[in-house]
């Protein structure tokens, strides 16, 4: 059985490409503009544009499932704050770091944090997981 | 400008596809194998494949970007509880209910809630958000 402790921290770091935009976008039929016209999002604050905040949250939901704690974990919550934009081309690391155990009930709350290639924090959150 | 007002809903089905989820697994790099493997995940607490929790998140998503508040609001935050696991094939209602408005700062809370064919709530949380 793995070993778990506070502090402990895994991550998965991926460019966002315009595919990954384009796709997301069919499967969860979310077609908001500022998200697949690049026309109307000149035009909005971002002046591009930007990814599904959920699409960042799905890298977080990447490294609960296949690393820390990985497969077998039960995702039982997660809180975001959407902080700043994630547009296409940018690289964003997925972060997760485990800030309490509840070892009686085998539960976990981890910090998980999204951050872009200049090391801004995009999101911010805590996950809630029941452990393998 | 729209009209927003306390207790106002906006919702949003789909029939969640085998693809929805392995299309998923492939932009978020999540491969769970209780997600993607039927032979692993017949032997787990849910004897079947599951689809990734933030994917039905994906559909509060859509329903927040283009119809409740719609084009223009913007996301500032979601609370997300896993309540009840969603297989390949059930079909997924996400609804969003204006539960407060703060009409000075333009922003509102908003009730997010995912339920199954079963009638049964699969997520409950609440989503922030920057009315347009």
């Amino acid at each position: 059985m793995k070993t778990y402790y506070t502090g402990q921290t895994a991550s998965f770091t991926k460019t966002i490409a315009e595919s990954d935009v384009y796709l997301f976008a069919g499967i969860t039929g979310d077609m908001n503009p500022v998200h697949i016209n690049a026309e109307h999002a000149s035009g909005t604050r971002f002046k591009g544009r930007i990814a599904h905040g959920i699409l960042s949250a799905g890298l977080i939901s990447n490294v609960l499932g296949t690393q820390l704690p990985g497969p077998g974990c039960v995702y039982l919550g997660q809180t975001l704050k959407f902080v700043a934009p994630v547009f296409i081309g940018d690289t964003i690391t997925a972060k997760v770091t485990i800030q309490s155990i509840d070892t009686e009930k085998r539960r976990a709350i981890l910090l998980t944090e999204c951050k872009n290639h200049k090391n801004e924090i995009v999101i911010t959150g805590e996950a809630k997981v029941l452990l393998p």
